[in-house]
């Protein structure tokens, strides 16, 4: 995922300005809603440059569509915006160039003002003059496009305050809990191998609404392209905790023989030995979660693992990570989405959009004939696209409904404190 | 200054615990004042590893009369003293090995837990305990020497909290204010040269309760002891803000042949140029303040400059800093102190305590026959004693009655966010 | 490429033993040839990280031939190798962990002894065995792809030898010469467009002596498999210098949006403003060469330039870097490698294999299918498939004869100390 | 000592040129002497930025010449010289800010042009003009002056060649030797303690040839002056390598208590557990050494420890180091000085110079009343009084009759590849 949020949308936008509105106001409400129980100090504290403050999170999203709905370039007629503090387009933009100068991300931590409070008092101005705009006739394809847009890219950050929380959290030697335990342990399925035969496929998004049904996407799903498989099979589930404690007793990572070379410096450098969050007490395995510490469930997907983790775990196991062709062909051909019977029952893989994310062997690049679209909010389409890979699926934090077969995610091998786990493949 | 609090005290215990129980009141209650008006997350957030949160500030010294006072060694009969929270001996230890692991410094900023608020319950928590202990009848002399350190230590923490605090609002963009204006401009007074002849002078402090009619100082004022000095002069006033803008117009940050060799590197590693927290807008310097930026009085003290900078503008002005001795037989034989006919106007040393600590060429180091005192609280009186200079007078955020002649602050040549100035001297 | 050698081989030996007999001499030889002229303290030298000291390179590739082929697992019968000195293979070794410990590689250059001499009698010593084994009857087959894939390892450390000893001589402020000025500057041909359909195409090299005759490839460029390409052009040269001074000239590194995000904050940390060993004298561009200090020929070929340069470059061209697929697929429908009427001049693609390599769009992954070595040769050939893109090609330091349609270079993106340039494309 | 050279000298002419000229020849000699037997590479390399190469040192120390005495202030009439190169003013200035740019220190071991030999052949070019200089009948004073100075500040880099080179062979892995082991181990003597009863005392250099008999010191060991001292006792010999087993057995190095904040964390962060250069081999202490890997002799002085390491060995030991003031006076009052009954055996100091200089509890600051020497030499004769602590005594390495009582040598506290020990002493 791109540090502080989306590449631009190749913007499929929905019939209905109405439903637009109730949308709008569903997602922005589920932001708001994160934050409750959180002080003041839990919304402000940065824990690393990776990761922003709760506060930031929800005062950039506002800032988009203050900056790129409500700003010079708004089409609403007639009535002119009056911004709630001209000082916070430089101290809430994340990363766009061509909207100007900005806060340093790595200084986030240090904006004690404004509060929460006042971050939530623009959060309201905003979606008072959104719902002005939102209401009125006729908007024209863009402006539904980029409202579109904004929703997604807020979903997106919606997942990060998650992850940044944890972290904060784990920092504290107090570790503090965020909400009640939620997950009902069950037991893993057993593990299958999906067989596929290989050829030609098409994958990825047209971006064209017509031909979607008005389905959204970033616009590096697209363009759609064939891609040629060889034969392979993929996991019928995601790798738990049982196995990869495994992993660990057999010393798996003191074996640099497992391990890409920039991998096994990084394991040495930082002396991992589990994943980010376990700890041992007494004996037993725990980790940290936004319940605070909980035992390690064997049954559960393991997560917090990076990709170079993920990497020398397939190896350990004799297999290897699927591209993110052969993942989003094997997740089409699933039953769960076309609902057909040509998809049966043993053709079906487990854990598609949850509850992990899971690293495949692509690098993050563009698809054959991607263009970048114009203008500040596409202004850095592609910049992203070197040295990170691809993740597909969705989590437990992604916000239901917005992770799809198409949609790539992406972090730097080193990274780890995503809700990030893995699946795996092998030749055939 | 020690980074977190003082070197062992060699304590002079009051008289009266009735006395010691209302200054210990009026202390304490210096600290909770402070914090009026600070939100959760300005009480939170650390802006560099030199400082330390607001919270963690208040909590630490509550953290030293609970383990001092109130832990296993008291001296209380009949009551054992239940800690309000055992993992807090944890987070808010600042150096003292002997006491146990502590939470590591640079990370005091991402315990947005206990909030604000459970950190001033935890004070009045120990505070009703101290109570207890204070109105007893038969205090120990240790026990009221210790009950005196925490004060003094105390005090030490309510100068690093205007100082923190000031340095945290100075990263924020929106510049905040903790407080109004308060200072009054007025000319400064003309600048005379204080003769001195020389001799055999005795400095320091006795360290006896009994030959000072119970005075406190620290033990590294200890013990007192003759030194020769040869005849030198000592400015009667500190360096002005507008002495400083002449050094700054005539180059003196660019003439490599004015600074010491490691400042020279600073001053280009860092791109120096005026002190901490001046800016140029529309071509008038300002200065960040605790009541927000506001325009340099020339007639003002120049603060916030290193030591590195206050011996570049001494040599730049064809003069020296006076070393730790200079200063205090000057300031011992100021009227001010004596309040004798033997120092005539004339000798007058201004500004000896306040408005700003005043650098001198000595590092800090031990007193001949400086001894450390035992236990947890001693253990490292000396620990310090490498690298640093040592400051004398006082500040504007020096609690009234905290400084005296014999006072001996200490920082490293480069650091800057104290409230630090110079007074010149030379030889005669 | 491996930082300090290549992946294993997928070995094809070669027929006669005879014939690798002088293979074997004729490369080991080019090796010293190279370092003629050199002082010891010139072989002795590390400039930074990245590159090593002549010396090292020189005894390395002899340490390889004395651990694979003449060690404990040596094929030679009835006599037994006596190492040249034991503790050579921990300090020549680079990466092999099963090959035991070794010196850390930023101290490479800390090693004045052994000296240049030794280092050549160590040669000579190891030749001299290797006669013994290469001049037996009967080498095994699995003998024989050792040898060559150590010549090929060898060759590949002679192009490392131009580029480091050219990166040490260029931070020398006198700006030595290692040879006399070579090129003669003749004008750059006119930029054609070199139209391809797409399609489905074969790339990569099958890895099987038999069905390619006997020809070498790293075990990176197999296995052989299809791909699809879209329509794309791609120029029929490489960038010049006149073509990247336009690029500077109108801003191309001031201009954020042109950049990958890692790429602008590379830009802005290093200060880069044109190609590394470029320097302005006098208002005329010149660049440190191994004949020393060198005006910049328009019509040459620009190098010296990162993944990070190319990328922005195409982008402000309005064009983009080929992939390694379209490139390969290019170079083998150009007339130099077929020699066929099937390939009319205007398909030739100019600049196959040299002057530079060329970066493309691909990051360096494995290729469908592909597998891993057994044994320590082997050990890691896929360890550095993380992070690094691929360049094709070949450049004038590459020994001739090395680079092939196939050959797979590869480098970190920052990278610039290779004789690195760029080739353009575009969609179709 | 200053890094590379240093202070201005307090000049005190020989009174016949001829004698200097004889001093000349055998100074120049013995650093050319101290090459021999080193490679190219030898002489090339910097194993650290502290160290410099010895080529560097050969080269610098004649720019020292042929820059302030036969450059354009040469007072030689009627001839001018031409310098060897002029770009080695910019190699091999250290630095003196008014001598114009330099060289980045750093990497002074880049360096591999010019040659040793290049070096040897300046050297004689330079000695070659000194010659014709010398032998001019009418020297000025300021001229005999600034060659004494060139001459100590050439026998100041000798001692540097020593321990810069057996740092650089201390890091390879085969651990060279550059000479014969020359030290014949015979018994520590008993350790006795030296009363001294306190009182006033003069020490420092008058700086005045007159009153000296033409002594030569730095300016940083004037003015004379007078100095108080308290009661104390000194040891009559340094410490011992056993004694200093003793401490390690006693786990020293792991009792924060004992140790300076500062040195702590360097404890901590270098994983400090012994000198420099000890290694256990076969459960026996070895220490590398110019002759290569060598026991370490439990009767011989310890040396290569920093002033945290000799700090918290006093502590450990009941005792503290004796300050600068008590070392001076102490060791005038030994016989080995005055010669004079008035130096019974019993308050005779021994090993006051030599083998290894010995810390002291004092910072290296400027004398009361100092005052730096004007022009290029004496620019920045105070700029490294700041954070280091004064050594006093000399070394094995220091050049027979270079050292004196008033001897000032001076390093940061972390630094410990001198020939650094200490002495103890104690209160009285």
């Amino acid at each position: 995922m791109a540090r502080d949020g989306p590449p631009a949308a190749k913007a499929a936008p929905l019939a209905h300005p109405a439903t637009l509105a109730e949308r709008f106001d569903a997602v922005r409400a589920a932001s708001v809603a994160f934050a409750q129980g959180l002080s003041d100090a839990d919304a402000t504290v940065q824990s690393m440059p990776d990761a922003s403050p709760i506060k930031w999170h929800l005062a950039h999203t506002t800032w988009f569509f203050e900056t790129f709905l409500l700003g010079e370039a708004s089409t609403l007629p007639g009535k002119r915006y009056h911004p709630y503090d001209p000082r916070f387009a430089y101290l809430f933009n994340s990363y766009y160039e061509a909207a100007g100068p900005r806060h340093p991300r790595p200084q986030r931590g240090l904006l004690t003002r404004p509060t929460l409070d006042e971050v939530l008092a623009y959060r309201r101005h905003v979606d008072t003059a959104m719902h002005a705009l939102l209401l009125h006739a006729e908007l024209a394809p863009d402006t539904v496009g980029l409202i579109t847009l904004g929703l997604h890219h807020e979903q997106q950050h919606q997942e990060l305050m998650h992850t940044d929380l944890l972290h904060l959290f784990a920092q504290n030697p107090l570790r503090p809990a965020h909400r009640q335990p939620c997950a009902v342990p069950h037991a893993a399925s057993p593990m299958r191998w999906i067989e596929h035969a290989g050829g030609q496929f098409r994958i990825g998004h047209p971006g064209d609404a017509s031909s979607t049904g008005g389905h959204f996407a970033f616009d590096c799903e697209t363009p759609a392209h064939d891609v040629l498989l060889r034969p392979f099979a993929i996991a019928s589930r995601v790798v738990t905790n049982g196995e990869w404690r495994d992993f660990i007793e057999d010393g798996g990572y003191r074996m640099a023989g497992l391990w890409l070379s920039d991998g096994w410096a990084t394991v040495q450098r930082e002396g991992w030995g589990h994943p980010l969050y376990w700890e041992l007490r007494n004996g037993e395995w725990h980790s940290m979660t936004l319940a605070g510490m909980q035992p390690v469930d064997d049954d559960a997907p393991v997560q917090h693992v990076s990709y170079f983790e993920a990497d020398a775990f397939a190896r350990w196991a004799g297999k290897r990570l699927p591209t993110e062709q052969e993942w989003e062909v094997a997740a089409n051909l699933s039953g769960e989405m076309s609902g057909s019977v040509s998809s049966p029952a043993h053709r079906a893989m487990e854990q598609r959009f949850g509850p992990v994310w899971q690293w495949t062997a692509s690098p993050y690049v563009a698809y054959p004939g991607f263009r970048t679209a114009s203008g500040a909010v596409g202004e850095y389409n592609g910049k992203f696209m070197c040295g990170q890979f691809v993740l597909r699926g969705g989590s437990i934090a992604t916000p239901p409904g917005h992770a799809r077969a198409t949609y790539r995610n992406f972090f730097y091998p080193h990274q780890r404190w995503q809700f990030c786990g893995l699946r795996l493949a092998e030749d055939r």
